[in-house]
């Protein structure tokens, strides 16, 4: 979710420097030659061997049984409570959760589930809190059937969960009978910078989903994974949300490249990612966040100037960076390299300086 | 929402001294005498004169248009956000409301709209509060569209909100577009105990209802009041959910004769919570709350036991208490008396002794 | 469902003689002395003695383990959908029945049900068109979940269902693993008239409802029959609709008293019903169909009038029908007696003549 | 919706002439060519050009003010409805309606809304058939809200609604102020074959979209038109659904293709379906229904075998078909040429003969 304008101003020349979202890549010339050459068929009539490719490689590195091709992450979301909730079953999340704050309130809407929050530095909770958290079984608490947490982190600034928080808050869930799910929109960012790989990181987790669009680079797809008959179930409300579609295989073909060639690279994003936060920190008024992955937080109130000031000023230099939360973020993928990240500090500086 | 178990032990008497809620209250032979001689008519239809005559005075008596005659305080809930929200709307409210805690996750399951708690003590929160949870209006937040309190907040400790602060929270939502909502379960606890007329007491709120079933001491019956446009919106709903009834005069002849003759003993009802509160802080080892109304919050641990262990030995000696989020309460209504007050805690100076 | 306006003209004198609905009813003063008399406990709680007495009656009465107390029956067919199906099942049900007609939409709004409509003289249809009805099993039909039957069929022209018609669609369901749900509003009609015991008449429905509101006279109130586990899972729903009471004992009742002195009776509304389309069968221009129960359909077109105007000529002469999809409906019940509906026959013969 | 098993039996060579279903053409290289030169952009913050283009094209081709890009028909539909309706309305359409046979209950499930099905030839209904169905506006029926047309009929045969007939229903809705919605999957086939400019037949309707993964041979997208109020508020539903995506352009670009090189040439499929459905017309015992656009309905009950042993011969001959409601289809697109049209009827003489 981002909440502040991205609109330029007037006279603004076009972004040079987009660190706006990860969301914002563009597809290579090399992930799009893929694209062309991949074979397709009917993906709703589960014909389309490109997808059954990405999905079957999906599920091996999540270590689950099987994985569903969508058209968004949110789709991933919005599908997984489908399947895991009845109306009136309640999720538990953390307050600053991408289902709690950015999507619109579907989850009420579409399945009925009433998600209640908990509060944690960095987007994190702990399993203790989840303990308090537990509801009496009676008719009148609603049911708790979910718990749900983010990898990284968006509005906890790109955080990395700790394999052993991840473990302990599921451990709680699952003695509760609950089931837990992870939005892994950035999940292989978690994994590249916590050196853990992916099907560890995701282990105590029934059902988890990673984004292709962002620091992976390609222009549509997320894959939904977990069991064979929660991905059976799932099947219907991938159809019944119009989710199913035709000869996806070309866009599959993107996300096949992007775990071929786009993955090990997400290093280089955090290597400039704390490259801009070195930069940011040396400038008067300015408070950052140190990064753990490719997500960049600073404050510049004590600058004594607003996101979005800072915004328009950085527009007329070709430069966008995103707000969220009262804060900057600067998110760094791999249409940025190391000199843009020099050259985007010695603008905030003369901006703030303004 | 009482959580403990209300299941006597084996050999308990029958009870006594009934402080386990006052939904518990049997009507009087007079509240019986005026239900029979009720004139009825079909109050699905619009035909009954004794349900007619209970909403005309609700609504004169809290300063609203039109009201309507439900055969629950939750349906009054359910009617009222169904009629205000929509699917995806989020709810403002308590963390500790009974629409929240206690209603079974109904809102998110009937309207589809997301509650989103605030903290605070005594089951209250603040107009900066309200202000810190405003979401941006983008497609991504989820749009806010009610603001809901509870007058008395039963988990809160029947605490009594302050009418400055009812009015500032409500006009924090209302400088937003948003509805106000009131849960008046027990409103008229809270008016007699701050003295403050009940049309006063809800001016800023576009919806309140009050249930008949608790201190009033009627058999079945809440009304909800509103504006005529929001009653006849509510109608639809009313009928929907099965709550329009048939010759329900009879019971509204019990809520009326509750308005006459049970409104203003609330206040002996306080004095006698007022009264085991002072009994109880004696007893060494238990920590309790001052009343606001007829509600007591005591804490055993520090006397070495536990709520369920208190209420199975209370039951042996024909008291009933309720527990609540790891809290005793005792609630005082019209079947209990002062003299039933000053036993009552002997009982459980002695339970807690033994 | 009566859509036609009830209300009096100017100058309309009191309905003495009300063929309206047997909704209208009034509670005579035996049976409110039995009300008057009830012991009563928290219903809700699961504690009113009375209502244990009217479900366990009701229980063994329909044959079937459980049974659950509500105020209306339409909350009996809310609550029966919410927990027979799931969101985006298929209920087959007659294109006239209750729960499509004239519950407002409630199923597809609070359940996510579709009602899928099938026709038939007098309200009912064949195992063949069951059978002719189902859908194939994969991910694009709706999946069928429930089928829905109503005995009497009121716009059926309170028709009876024969026994083994209702065995027979039940066998289709029951084939396809589907449930079974019987809308018995006027349930007790169908029995007295057709001589069958109703633990009979219901054998194959898993789950049935009785309407005391209606025929038998009480004031308030339905009882939901079903398996334990059924009636197990609708209380969460009885719970979040809001139709938990509190000292319901009361109005349960009133609802013993009809069973033990308003079943037998309705012999007496059905000999009305039969004098009455005898009588109409006479005028010119009538067209009556032959009542099975408590319900006379008869059209007035064919002497010159309207539903509309034919009502508001009776209400000029104290007597009230209804009008019910072009058809007027005159209803029989405890408060219609044979010289009224003598007295009937020559108020419409007077009116149509006018 | 095509319910038969498209499985293909053991020792089945590759399907060469596919009559299964336009939905699974493969772009051809000139659309992939195009596709990869699109100029991309982030599509869920509306700033991706070729997206842009789309719409505009398309709104300017169906006469209205706005249009949205969505990965599949399905969720056009779903939006469309979710925008329209509200928990509880009812929306009219033909008993074959893609909505209600083969979306899995979706409208019921997500914006809880009743479709009420109406019969008719051909997957068409009347005025008359739309002014029969209208409700009173009572609180007890479910309030009618929208009026749906599939152009052309899918499982009517592809038939094309006549446009007085589209625009005789479609003033029936407007008089009772209900909303007018077309499933335009294959309406460029019905426009083709009428020779209507699009924006003239679907002038009377307030919502409309068109599939491009059909005849059109894109392999991803529809796209959704209406006002520009309409489309606003539609948005909302997009993001709550997943169906916004980043670089959608390279999608769209296939669309764009589609509208400049595939339209006129579905005149060629018409052409090639109405050869097959001679050719088929003289095989002994076969019954074919004359098709108007691309797609032929055929019984094989006379020739003595089932849709499903024929699909399996033909299968084992390198020819699929498809089976809907007893019936036979095959469907013509640009993947299937003349000379395969005669020797597809050559392997069906020799199917049906063995």
């Amino acid at each position: 979710m981002v909440h502040a304008p991205a609109r330029p101003p007037a006279g603004a020349p076009p972004v040079r420097i987009n660190l706006y979202s990860d969301t914002q890549t563009r597809p290579t010339p090399a992930m799009k030659e893929a694209m062309m050459r991949a074979e397709v068929g009917d993906e709703q009539h589960g014909d389309d061997p490109t997808v059954h490719a990405l999905c079957d490689r999906m599920a091996a590195l999540m270590g689950k049984e099987a994985a569903m091709f969508l058209p968004s992450g949110t789709m991933c979301n919005v599908v997984a409570i489908l399947t895991h909730c009845q109306k009136g079953d309640e999720v538990i999340a953390h307050e600053t959760a991408h289902i709690l704050t950015s999507e619109g309130g579907t989850h009420a809407a579409l399945t009925g589930a009433q998600i209640t929050p908990l509060k944690g530095p960095r987007g994190m909770f702990t399993a203790d809190q989840v303990r308090a958290a537990i509801r009496p079984r009676t008719r009148y608490a609603p049911p708790q059937r979910l718990l749900e947490v983010e990898q990284t982190a968006n509005i906890g600034g790109g955080a990395v969960w700790p394999l052993e928080q991840l473990n302990a808050v599921a451990a709680v869930a699952h003695e509760q009978g609950w089931a837990t799910h992870m939005d892994g929109a950035r999940l292989m960012n978690a994994c590249v910078a916590a050196g853990i790989a992916p099907k560890d990181m995701v282990a105590s987790y029934d059902s988890v989903w990673l984004d292709f669009t962002k620091g992976l680079g390609a222009p549509l797809g997320a894959v939904l994974c977990g069991s064979s008959e929660f991905i059976g179930a799932a099947w219907r409300w991938k159809q019944r949300l119009g989710g199913s579609m035709r000869q996806a295989g070309l866009c599959a073909a993107g996300c096949l490249h992007a775990l071929d060639h786009h993955v090990d690279r997400l290093a280089e994003d955090h290597a400039n990612a704390r490259a801009l936060a070195r930069g940011l920190a040396q400038i008067p008024g300015v408070v950052v966040e140190e990064p753990d992955t490719n997500l960049v937080f600073f404050d510049v109130r004590g600058a004594g100037t607003t996101v979005e000031e800072l915004q328009r000023r950085l527009m007329l230099k070709g430069v966008a960076v995103s707000g969220l939360g009262g804060r900057v973020r600067a998110c760094t993928h791999l249409d940025v390299t190391a000199p843009m990240i020099e050259e985007a500090v010695g603008h905030i500086r003369e901006a703030l300086a303004a």
